[in-house]
This record gives structure tokens, C-alpha cells and sequence, in this order.
């Protein structure tokens, strides 16, 4: 961090405000004192200060600026530079999150209806080439009197479908009180938007083993995201996964969310970990699924997410962005080709220094 | 809600929609034949329906329009057009909040810190006028670096200062598992904007008896809030109060968030439930909250949430946009003088009809 | 600015980099060098420089941080922390726009549509209080088949209003093209929202002589703003008045823009511009107009502008948003009762150091 | 347009509102009378009517609701749904932009700052596959202290370029006064994002024969956006090119605008018009340009605007967006790629009736 003095600021005020930063703050200020201006750089934790509270301890402050960023776990350069990979266990063998394996398939239902369609689905989404199967046992609705999912009942559809296909599952944890019996089932425990800042949950997930799955928040920013990851990273939990599923802008009509595809790059160059794009909840109609899962695939994403149901319309909930099994069997053969290609353009196209 | 058809859908299509809607749907529909078009109406509780499902339900449906609000426990209707109110027994007596009655003030701390400055901030709030303290024994902090909060002990401190001065105790819950530890010492339960949607929260604040303040989540719709509070009274709780505390917008380099205030003329005409307004989240700087605090008055709001720390420059979490108690109390006073005017112009000023 | 460079940066790179500063950019280096850290402070003028491109000038640098405001003219500094004030003749006299005056009321129709009722209008609003007459001649409209206004023929309708009335007049111009017919009427040139980044029209009103009012952008920073209000001033013209009439946020359903009130205390701290406020646009319906009126008085703003037509039911256009002029009278009254209190809290309510 | 009445609303009331309806409005109303609802359809020309205004026609009115699209020659209908293409002659042949053509690149420097700098760059684009040379002469900047564009000078360059290259060239126009000069030298002219609803400057260029190629603002819908084609081709041009440039949301620290590709799929639902993406403004840095190139390619866009400069750290603006020649060779063979296998994948992923 480092304070901007003003032009002009009396020595003693200098000495006063350095010697508040030691005492008070825990930092040690480091001066950079030149002809017209007073610079205080902070050395140590700097993570836990507020930049607003140290403007507030003298009138001469004229700016305090972050220039550090304030993930640190969560940052690329806390593995050097390179990307992490997390692995997954699952009955057909282990899979791989990362940068350096292939793009990981996650597909499947909004919400666990009944036996047979969520053994179907699995089957008909592991035969396209997904390696787990999503599904939602209890699910955050708008509305308290829409289905809320089956809950405990579906967790064990969830597993039934697990060992007919031996496909992973990753299913939604809402209360932390749920952790434990949802993470008996799931294979990585998912934090829907709706509680990427819900960090009672976020430790929780911590400081147990399954791999998280952690979508971002309607209105979270980067760093916010980043920061909720470091959450659970700081809690012991290094198997995070993070999954970019739209934002909320002004522009709602045509489809629900804003996916910003750009969190591609972004995270590239700041997080070392696994990314994932959701372009069902990202887009909200199955019309624009198939063209936002191949700009992702094309944009490097490591995994992807698509909602598929084997009759949409009669879907117990978002039925509208779910793909048919068909419609899925051909997208998965369609990013495999684009995925090939952008793979084989292996250096990156811009190395800027 | 109304499925408008296009022109030209045949006669067997119309009636098998219709079927299909009162077969798969539950709802009864009811068709508006005109010259050039059909409109299907659906009679019955629309509220659980999807209108992107049905959508989808033919290829002859040219659009599907929500017409009713999808809150109803929450709307102004259920009350039949009348304000309600929520009444919230401290040591000091009844205090009610509501169009009907006087703005309420809550003042306090972000976070409780220890017993001297949480009873001093007691007293010197009450004395300004305020008729409940708030103070953080939980904190969300968008670090898991940053003060957490000293939770359980914190309770202890708010509980004492609650006896040292009557005040009524407003303290934020943020996991389900600690509902019952904070329902012993607090008169009005917090759900914070992070966890507005927290689901499973909401559902088990609704299930006991205290009050609920509500606060609006930073991408929260109108909508998405009432739809919230909706949870709470559906699971049995009808004592909630919505509070406004900035959305998050474009703009974010000079207040923190942008403080919404038409949504107080906004619920009114839609909900019967106490608003209000949190100006010290909703701007992040003290220099900025007796403005808005004064325009929100103006704006009818019927409750103040205003952050007041006894040294803002040494606060353990958001010093930058506490009040010192001196500013509280000329605040007070310049409210005070503002809602006189206000009420004395007693009836609406426009009624459209 | 303050370009902060990576920790071992070699000495002959920081002799190179300053070197080029000079060179290249023609601003003075000032090394602040400390234990772990060196600072280069940029002297001279920066306002040109763009810190993304001094960022990759080197591979050395860490962060290149703005620290000085973008505007130089607009800024309260510039005026030595004074308001300004924008003085316009009128028929009726001299009005005064700014912080040591009292709140200037401007009312009138969206659109100038007849002779009758433009000059009803006129008179109704000054009857109750309004200094100015708006009225559209030339109307920016999202569609091309919606009323564009009646151009020059209502140009002269205004100026017959003026006659009939002595208000001033305010009314908006949109293309380089038609600024002198229009400033041949109008006694304040309006700038449209969607026109606040037109910058040869801003030019263009800044090399003539009526004073500017200068609508605020759907998307515009309050940086963007006051750049905007920069490229007035630089052209010559001193007389620009502020108008926050709403900003496009996730939130359409009620309001159609999200007015940002707390612009008025943020721009008392940027700025010695006089401040408007606009609650027609601000929220797009004439239900809410008169309590974010009230809301804008209490928070200071200097001014206000509000639609008012004889028949909002029958209005070519913006109907829906605009007050019957019995309304505004009301308001006019009320707006007066708040406006008095407020003033009577004369000092800043707070003083921060 | 539909107009949803109240429950028992009284016959003479729905016989004067469709009395009024054709009178005021000059729409034929059309009746659907249910057992519970009665609906009023509108037939006629109904652009132009304001869904708000109609509301307050009647107390019995419930909601207004328009079914139709607002924009008619933009529509996909309006050409029977087939995709209309923008043929621009240019020294090397004519191009065409359209969903039935190859992707079409744009490419060059952000200003035009010399004669050996735009026609060194002209030939490097041209050479990596460019058909389009792109370089401002009037900029549209922030800071009126920043560099405003050679103007006419560089609109000589411009022609130079073309003359020695063959390419077409692409430039903005700023203000009507401009539109004949820089249609003499530009093959396509731009409308800037700042200038999207500049619409004295959109009638203009609709009066004239150059394409257009119509930047999406920062804060437009995709409605708007059509709106403002709309204005374009109702005065009499036919030739709109849409181009994405990013929209600003909440998020703006790591890429400077949310680029939004999701307007790919949405567009070619509802317009017929040719879609162009510009990933450069999309992000504002080169480091993730090339990313955003190859997903804009997966998503279909037709034609690819990317800034390129022979020196970025010299650039005299948009330096850091802007990639050096041998990236955008690279970068131009890897999206060939990309096209190629996306174009093979030639029906429609989901048809989803």
C-alpha cells in the first residue's frame, strides 16, 4: 500500500503519521522522499487495512493507494506462475481441472426429478463424452413457491445415477447445516451465485475435502470473486474451481445475464486456478447455449457447464436453458473440433513483453 | 398471466395448449377470441409458473406476459392498500415502525469491539434520539483476512449495553447454525445484502419470532427483494422490514455504491411492509451520510440506519463511514426538523387518478 | 501520477525510464527512492497522458497510478474551494444558480406542441414559482417513427412564451447545425444525456456565449461528466450548470432510471458548478416525481427541473412522466417549506477534520 | 400493442377507452372478451404509441403490454429471415459482410499519425489478411486536453493508404458538419459508441450513400441499438453494420468494458443486419484482445474490427488495446483456423421447434 502525502506536508506531521502506522497498524512505512513530494511505502500485512481508514488519520494523507492485490492464496503468483490442477476422483477414474488437460464436460438437469430421467440423463450425457453429472438435489429459487427441489430424496437419486454410470456428481450445498450429508453424494460441492458471499458457507466448505465448485455472483467483481476463494483456500480447502456464469447489467431482455467471457483471460493472468464457464444460467435460453459453449471453448476455458434435460418443456425448473441429449451430443462434438484447433495454436498469441 | 398466440394458430392447436395447460400446469385457462387474435388467460396460481417454460410449450405462442405481481404476502393488496407496521418490544417500551409513526433511528458501530465503546455509542446514540443500536458480532468481510467480528462474546457486549440503556439490539445473523444464539440477545435479526438470497437463512429466520430487517442485495431487483422478504412471511414471519443500502452500479469511484432512494416511492405503492435506509453503507464515507440521510427523510423513508463510532479513525471495520457522535447528534436534530416539514404535508402529493 | 516500480529494479532501468518520461512524454521525473521501493512522481502536465501506456513503457513498472484529479477547470480547486455561479438575464431579471442562492425551479412540457399551451404552461409554472420555461423543439427520441418535435416553428413558440411570460427559457440542442437558431431563443442551452460525450457539439456550445446546461450521461461517470463540463469551459464558455437526471442501472422495472442523488454531495466536493436535479427523467413517472423532488432539495441541490403539462394524458410525448400544473404547484409550495429548513442548517452538517 | 383491463371493468368504460383508442391514437382496438378478462388488441401502426401513456388513459386499465418489436426495417422479418449483406466496393474488389461471407477483417491504428506509420500499418494488415484499414481522423476522447485527431490532414492519409494498399477504409464522423468531407475518403463511415444516439448525426449519414458501421453505446440495449439502425435505414440507407465494442458495467478494473458476445446469437434472431465485434475497445488491453478475437470468431460474428499499431508504446492514443503487426498475423492465421472449423459445423446447433 502507499500513502500520497500532500505537497507540503510539516516533517513532524511525516514523522507523526509513520509513527501512528507502526503502532496502530502493524506495518512498517518505508519513506521515499524526493523534491516536491512525500511517499509512504507499507511493508508487512497489508491485506487486513482498509485504504479508506488510513486516509482518514491525517488531513496531509492525499491518497492511499492498493497497489499490491489482496488475494494472495488465490493469486498466480503464489504457485509461481503456474497454473494448479484439481483432481477429481470419481468411480470411472480420476479427472483433471486445469490449464494443461482437456476441457472437462459437466452436464445435466436443473433439478433431480425422478429416478429415471436423472439415470437417463447420465447416461445419455456420459455417452457424449461429459465426465460428471450435474444435478440439483435443493435449489435457490426466486420465488418461495416455486419447487425447491427434493432435497435429501434426490442426493440419493444423485448417487444411484453415480454408480450406474460412474460418472462424478457435483450438486449444490445451500445451508451450511446440509455439508456433511450433500458431501456423503457429490464428488465437488458447488456455492450457487446466491452465496458466493455467503462466507459462513464459504469456511465451511474450507475446512472439509471435497473440491469446490465457485460460481461467481451476480454483481461480484473480480477481485470479489478472487477474494471468496480465498476463502476457502485460507481455510484448508486447496480445490477450488471457479465458474463464471453471467453477470447482471442493464441489458436483461433477450438474455438473462451478461456472460463475460473476458473472465477468461483475466483470471488467466491473476488466479492460478481452474475455470469454468456456465453459458445455460449465463445466456438463459437454450437458443444461445450451443454458440456462448464454443466462443468459451475458444476463449480457453478448462470446463464447461450445460444444463440438459430429456424433455425441457416439462422441466420442474429451467427448463427453457436446458438442450436435449441430442442437442448436447452434437455441441460436445462440435467443441471438440474447435478444441483441437485452439489447442494445437498452443503458445499464447500475445506474449506482450 | 397471458400467452398471446400468433396470427393464424389453428383451432386444434389452441385447444391442445389449453388441454396441456390445465393437464401439466394446474391453472385454468380461459381464451379471448378476437378477429385477429387469441389471448389464453390463466386463472389459478400462476406464481410457481415459468413464463419461458410455457413458453415454449408450442411453436404458435408468440409471447408469454406476467401480468400479476409474482409476490403476494408482501404486496400492498394483501394488506388491501394499508401500511403495516412492526412493532418491536425493547427494555424502553414499544417502538413501531411504519408509514403511520415517527422515523425511527438506529445507530451504532459496525462492530461491536469492546464493552467500554459499545455502552458509551449506547448511551451517546440514545441520547441523540435513536431507539436502537447496531453493532456487528458477526461480520461479513469480503476478506477472510479482515476482523470477523468477535461473535459470541460480541453478543455478550450488546446484550449489556441493551441493559445499560434500554435500547433496542439490531445485530446481523449469517448462518443458520448461530439463528438461535442471536435471537436470545437480538430484537430485530439482520440479514445482511450478501445473504438476501441466502435461501435456506431466510426460510429459518422466518420460522422464529423476532422481527427481521432485510437489507437489499447489490444486484437486487425491486422485485428479487419483496421476493426475499416473501420467504420470510410465507415460512411465517410477518414482522420484516426492508432496508435500501446502495446498489452497485457503474459508478463506484467516489460513493461506494449508489444509494437507491426511489425505492422508497417505489414500495410504497407496491408493498404494506416498514422501509429503510442505510446511508452509511449506501455512500462508504461520513462526509457523504448526513446528505443523504437528509434526503432519504425527504423521500418519506420510515426508519434511519446510520453507523456512529465513538473514534471512526481506530474502528475495527468500516471507520470511513461512521459518524463521530457528535455529527449523530446534530444529524439528529436536522432530521428532526425535515420530518416535521414532511408530515405536515400530510397527504400524497400527486394522486394520479 | 506515480509510477511505482517492481522491487530490484535495476538502476540503469530507472535511469532509462525517467529519461524517456522527459523525451518522450515532456514531464519531469522525481525519484522517491526508499529502502525496498522507488517512486517516479511525474511533475508538468499529466492531464494528457494516458497511465495504461506509461504502464508499457517498461517492463519494470508495477502500477502507474493517477493521482490528480482529470479536470483542471471544473474542479473546486480550481476556483480556490469557492462556488461558482451561473448568472442568466431574463426578462423577469437576472437568475442565480449556485450554492449561495436559492433553489432555481424550471419547469415546463417534454415537447413544445401549440401555441396555447405552451404559453398556459408558461404561465401556470411561473405562477408557481418557476424562473424558466423548458420545452422541446428539437426531441431525441429511441425511435424514428415517435415525435421529433416541431423544430424551428417551436423554437418561435418559445420565444413567444418567453414574451408572453419573462422566463427564461431552456432548450435543447442536438445537432452543431442548429446552435445558433437555437441559441437565438434559448437563454441556457440544454445538452441532452445522450449527447453528454458529443464532443464537437460540446465544443461547439463552448465557443459561443449562453450558458450550458449539461445533462448527465445514462452510463456517464462523474468523471466522465465533468470531463465533459471541461470541454465547455475549455472552449471559453464559463457557464455550465450540472443536471443529474438518472443513471442506467440493472434496475428498469419501476423507475426508469436509477436517479443518483448522492451525485449532489459528491459534486460539492469535486466541483464549483451549480447542481440540477431532473426527477422526470430521474424516475419516468409522475407518481414518484414529487417525493425525489423533495429528496433532492434536502440533500442541496441548486436547482430543479420538472416536466409539467396541462394534459400529460394527451402529451406527444413523456406524457406519463410529467405533472399536471396543479401538482406542481403543490410541490412548489412544498419544495419551499424543506428548502427553508435546510438553509436554516446552514453549516456543513459535517466537518471531517 | 395489448391492453390488459382490470377485473370488472364497467362495458362503457371499454367502450370509451376503444372510442378514444381510434380517435387520439389512430389505432383500430380489437376486443378479446374472456369470462374474467377482457383484453383490447391494437392493430395499426402502433411504433410510435408509448405503452406508458396508454396506461393512463383509464384507472381500468391494468397493464399496457407491447407484444411487437419496436423496430421494423432492422427486424429479421422485415427480409423474410434470411440475413441482408453490406457490399462495399474498395480498390481490391468489393467486400461483403454478411452470414453467408467470410469473416472480414478490419485493421489499424486507433489515430492516423503519420503518413509512413498508417501506410506501413495498411500494409501489414493487408498482408495478415485485412480488407478494411481502420484509423481515426476525428477522435472521440475524454479529455479535451487529450489528442483530438489530425482531422482533415489525417483524412488525406487515410486516402494515401488506400491509394497504395487497395484496402477500403473505415473512419468516424464526429459532427454533421463532417459527413461530406469524410465520405469522400472513407469507403464505411463509423458512428462512434459515444454518438449511438447522437440521432441529428444518424439521420445525416441515413441521407447519404456511404455503409455505416454503427457502434453499440456503452449503456444501449440491443433495442436501442436496433433503434438507432433503425434511424439509419428509415432515411433511406440500407447499408448498417452493427459492431460490439463492450458495455460498461460494474466490473471495469481488469478489462476496461464487458465485452458482450452474447449479442452474436441475439442479433442474428432478430435483425438481418451484419454483425462486426471489436474486442479492442471490448477489453482496452492487447493482452486479451487476441483471446476475445478467437471467441467472437467460435460465437459467428461476420466481421472482426482489431486496432493495430506498428509501435503501441508510442501510439498517440489507445496504445495499450492496440496489438503490433506479427500479432495480429498470428492472430489473423488462428482465427482462419477457428472460422474454418466452425463454418463446416454449418446448420444451426439447436433448432429448437
Amino acid at each position: 500500500m502507499i500513502i500520497v502525502l500532500k505537497n507540503g506536508t510539516p516533517k513532524e506531521e511525516i514523522d507523526r503519521i509513520s509513527q501512528d502506522l507502526s503502532d496502530s497498524w502493524g506495518v512498517q512505512p518505508e519513506k521515499s522522499v524526493g523534491q516536491h513530494q512525500v511517499v509512504i511505502g507499507l511493508i508487512g500485512d497489508t491485506a487486513t487495512l482498509d485504504p479508506r481508514q488510513l486516509q482518514d488519520t491525517s488531513p496531509w494523507i492525499d491518497q492511499v493507494l492498493r497497489v499490491e492485490k489482496p488475494f494472495k492464496r488465490a493469486s498466480r503468483e503464489y504457485r509461481h506462475g503456474q497454473a494448479s490442477e484439481v483432481v477429481v476422483p470419481t468411480p470411472n477414474g480420476s479427472v483433471h481441472f486445469g490449464e494443461q488437460h482437456p476441457v472437462v464436460l459437466i452436464a445435466g438437469p436443473c433439478s433431480v426429478e425422478n429416478e429415471e430421467m436423472i439415470i437417463e440423463t447420465a447416461q445419455r450425457v456420459k455417452a457424449a463424452g461429459a465426465k460428471f453429472l450435474r444435478g440439483g438435489a435443493y435449489k435457490p429459487r426466486t420465488s418461495p413457491y416455486a419447487f425447491q427441489g427434493y432435497g435429501e430424496s434426490a442426493l440419493g437419486l444423485l448417487a444411484a445415477a453415480r454408480e450406474a454410470t460412474g460418472l462424478g456428481v457435483i450438486t449444490e450445498v445451500m445451508d451450511t447445516a446440509d455439508i456433511d450429508q450433500v458431501a456423503e453424494v457429490a464428488d465437488v460441492l458447488q456455492i450457487g451465485a446466491r452465496n458466493m458471499q455467503n462466507f459462513a458457507l464459504l469456511k465451511k466448505v474450507g475446512a472439509q475435502e471435497k473440491p469446490v465448485l465457485l460460481k461467481r455472483g451476480m454483481a461480484a467483481t473480480i477481485d470479489d470473486w478472487l477474494m471468496a476463494a480465498e476463502y476457502v483456500l485460507a481455510a484448508g480447502n486447496p480445490n477450488v474451481i471457479l465458474c463464471e456464469r453471467g453477470i447482471r447489467t442493464f441489458e436483461r431482455k433477450y438474455a438473462r445475464n451478461t456472460l463475460d467471457l473476458s473472465a477468461v483471460p483475466v483470471l488467466r493472468t491473476l488466479t492460478h486456478l481452474p475455470i469454468m464457464i456456465d453459458p445455460s444460467h449465463g445466456t438463459g435460453k437454450a437458443e444461445y447455449v450451443p454458440t456462448m459453449a464454443k466462443a468459451a471453448i475458444a476463449a480457453g476455458t478448462d470446463s464447461l457447464m450445460v444444463e440438459v434435460h430429456p424433455d425441457p418443456a416439462k422441466a420442474l425448473s429451467d427448463g427453457p436453458q436446458a438442450l436435449r441429449p441430442e442437442q448436447f451430443e452434437r455441441l460436445s462434438r462440435e467443441i471438440t473440433d474447435i478444441d483441437e484447433v485452439v489447442n494445437r495454436q498452443d503458445q499464447p498469441a500475445v506474449a506482450l513483453v
